[in-house]
């Protein structure tokens, strides 16, 4: 780590946001709640296949494109369109989880710049922190859509330290999910593991520098 | 198409092989059936994230490391390195769908020339055309370990047409996936998407040049 506080760049789908409550939504319109971490996984599958092909689609344009084949053939309580934007909607209506607001709170208290960057629209990561009153602890709400790939895509995390005027090894990026870790590392990124499942860290992703069970606890490594 | 007939590049998980058979397996070992569509999804979605990040592992590590995180918390019947052996050799026993043998006949005789490429080892495609009693009819099983990049990224569409010496432009993918379907156009082949599901073509991915509900139609529509 150098000697100035690096960066802190938040992942925000399920690394801020708690999509558990997505779930119910597929209950809700007579779907297997099993399939949200189905639709979830599939729509990062569809947006890593468009940035590996070089391209590039809006996350709600293929979690919208995902959520009409899985719903395919499946008898649903409305019509598809309803159902999918039943489900969508819940994007916007998520809570943080339990340990997020104290931990960015703390982080920001010690002196770090705060910043996201998600696959998703900078419009969802701005409901979310506002909503749990931490908006005004971040600097900038970033998106890839202004990066011209997703993450893990070098570009997205470079455009992330380009923004805030450092270079990538004064940055640390903060996430649940390894395969944004690994491109960051990758990036040359510190990183920063929120295991909040106790599920093993994959050997075939980059191992992240720091583990957390929880973000508060962030704080004691870092400074 | 050119005047030539194009080579036959076709995909090998779920475009040949049935893979049905895999769900059992979770259910032998103690885990959910539908474990078996978030698994192959998530494979592919890690597969795809070292993809975006300029790198490579087989297929058969990330099957095996997204397995034991699936695995995690579950109450399984066997111990999880078990349980992972299990479900895995499941890749090694799968059969065809009920139209490939007749479909690659009817392409072989057709004149066109046959080979496959796969995100996995060739040895899966080896075993699993041979089973079936049609591996005589192609003329090469290729991996995309020896292409330095997964598909959907460009090299992997590269090495097959390269092996096999014409341009991209002289090649036809045949899938299942859109994903590859997509890949396949960026790079310049055209392509085939067997349907066997009816389930729609993803808006945001490319859309196939052929679509056929089995792959004895195929003859009619190349030829």
């Amino acid at each position: 780590m150098a000697d100035r506080l690096p960066v802190i760049v938040f992942d925000v789908n399920e690394t801020l946001s708690d999509m558990t409550p997505l779930a119910r939504r597929f209950a809700d319109v007579g779907a297997p709640e099993h399939l949200a971490a189905l639709w979830f996984s599939s729509v990062l599958r569809d947006g890593f296949a468009l940035t590996a092909a070089g391209s590039q689609q809006p996350f709600a344009a293929i979690a919208t494109g995902v959520l009409r084949t899985l719903f395919s053939g499946l008898d649903l309580t409305r019509d598809t369109d309803a159902a999918i934007e039943h489900v969508v909607q819940g994007f916007g209506e998520l809570g943080t989880h339990p340990d997020v607001v104290a931990g960015v709170r703390a982080l920001h208290e010690a002196g770090f710049r705060l910043v996201t960057l998600s696959n998703g629209a900078a419009r969802v990561a701005e409901g979310l922190l506002t909503r749990a009153g931490i908006r005004d602890r971040f600097e900038r709400l970033l998106s890839v859509e202004d990066a011209g790939a997703w993450k893990p895509a070098h570009a997205a995390y470079a455009h992330a330290a380009d923004t805030c005027g450092v270079d990538l090894s004064d940055t640390l990026l903060v996430a649940v999910h390894p395969w944004d870790l690994d491109g960051a590392a990758r990036a040359g990124m510190a990183t920063a593991y929120v295991d909040r499942t106790g599920a093993p860290y994959p050997a075939h992703l980059t191992a992240p520098t720091h583990t957390v069970a929880a973000l508060p606890d962030l704080v004691d490594r870092l400074v």
